[in-house]
């Protein structure tokens, strides 16, 4: 299966040069920084978009003082970095996050995705966990090195896999709904890839805590950057031999089956956008979103 | 593809009962510890084996006044833990590691390697990244909470995904080798996932990092836990339609084209425990050896 030509992943699909060379190199860096740079514009952890595009300062201008800021890479040879807020001014993401980057390219809001992960990983490891010492920015912002000196424990951006899956009965597939979901709205069963499982080991563990279904054939169809903070969502289907469910009301509000028909209409009615439905599904942002239209295309 | 169904791979295959729903409940959790638990011998992070088995202490008798300990579990309806080591006993893992787990069975290696990366990032998190302050142990050991009043962040244990994949063109498999390889030996190209990128994202710029070459039609194939510390190794196959390399030094002593012949021929010698000869590969315990299984087995 070659994923990348069969789905367009919002968060995926990036054209920066991450320059991976650039980071380790003082000099490199230092040039990079003294030069036409570029600082992309924040709002806590959102974006400023004008005019349907993200928002950037000239970074000799607009950095001030102690002011870290992280190397995002090239773009058209231009060295582009971002700024770490400080802790105060981290803002969870207000509403205005959605309709701000619905306008962007999606190469822009892979950028934008990819800066926002970083920046709050920044703000929120300003001291090492290994001793208390307060860190420093290493390697463009790609590094946290420990100050430490009987520590100088090195620390790197965090990326948390979750496994997301279909799971398919017969001709139905089985969709959840967590309380804090709007009214009608279901969407694939999801949890965090543990220490000590592999992907599919994940996704029946996960399966069977929140509906008490033993999954079987697991298979991998397509991941998605989520950087809310920074997650690496890995879309799976796999098959149940039965229907009856017995769902973990901790976890879940409800969980469901779904006929083909019941998915389709309102697969439908999200690509209209249409939410206030009985039964509404995740719209493009998603990687359930993709997921369903995928399994909806199948034969 | 059933990746469960093909493969059998260490550090997979975990017959523990997680008891997910335990691990919130403080009283099922002082129930679990009052109770027959057991606690697992460690020295360091490495294991101590007896007569093939994983060494167990009883809990009671062996924990004492406030050592931490996680819980890992359920086995035959009894409770498991392992020891978080005090920071300055946490050994790297000696060269005794592999021969001593070479004996266990796939259940317990992969009970062992969840112990090996929860204790680490223990013992490596007792203090909050955010604010400095010291961190608790919570949640059974699936959580650490800052203790500062200001701050009370909570911090989960961390995996960090990486990408490891087979490169073809025509009938040829492209193998690298980092400097700290042992003689001759030679592997999968691999890279940790960075914020903002899909699992297709990583293989096809680490590719191009590492050798210059740019790759299409990224499939996955299997992923492993790794608990050294704590990565899941995610398993692809990519193409390439040309063969020059431009090797990156830094990364890589040297990496090459190897002809399905030369491959199966150091796959057979890998299975037959040879690692001095001019070209070898790794052994059972690597993802990279199933990977490499798995492409010489298609047609």
């Amino acid at each position: 299966m070659s994923a990348g030509a069969m789905f367009d992943i919002p968060f995926a699909g990036g054209t920066t040069d991450r320059a991976d060379h650039m980071r380790g190199d003082p000099r490199a860096m230092a040039e990079a920084m003294a030069g036409d740079a570029l600082l992309l514009c924040l709002d806590g952890l959102n974006p400023i978009v004008e005019g349907g595009r993200l928002a950037w300062d000239r970074l000799e201008s607009a950095a001030r003082g102690d002011v870290e800021v992280v190397f995002l890479g090239l773009r058209e040879g231009r060295a582009c970095f971002a700024p770490v807020p400080a802790s105060g001014s981290l803002s969870p993401g207000s509403g205005r996050l959605w309709p701000a980057v619905a306008a962007l390219s999606a190469d822009e809001l892979a950028l934008y995705g990819a800066a926002r992960s970083l920046v709050n990983w920044h703000a929120r490891h300003r001291f090492c966990a290994a001793c208390g010492y307060p860190t420093a920015l290493a390697k463009g912002g790609w590094q946290r090195d420990c100050t430490g000196e009987a520590c100088r424990a090195q620390h790197f951006p965090r990326v948390d896999p979750v496994t997301i899956m279909l799971v398919q009965h017969e001709d139905m597939l089985l969709l959840g709904r967590q309380p804090r979901f709007p009214a009608g709205s279901y969407s694939a069963l999801a949890g965090f890839v543990e220490p000590g499982e592999s992907i599919e080991e994940a996704v029946a563990r996960e399966v069977l805590e929140e509906v008490g279904i033993r999954v079987r054939d697991v298979s991998y169809i397509v991941s998605q950057p989520w950087p809310f903070p920074s997650s690496l969502m890995i879309g799976c289907l796999a098959h149940a031999d039965h229907s009856e469910l017995t769902i973990d009301r901790t976890e879940l509000e409800d969980a469901r089956w779904f006929t083909r028909g019941e998915v389709a209409e309102a697969f439908a009615a999200a690509i209209r956008g249409e939410r206030d439905r009985e039964f509404s599904l995740p719209g493009h942002q998603a990687i359930a979103h993709h997921l369903i239209g995928w399994w909806l295309d199948r034969a």
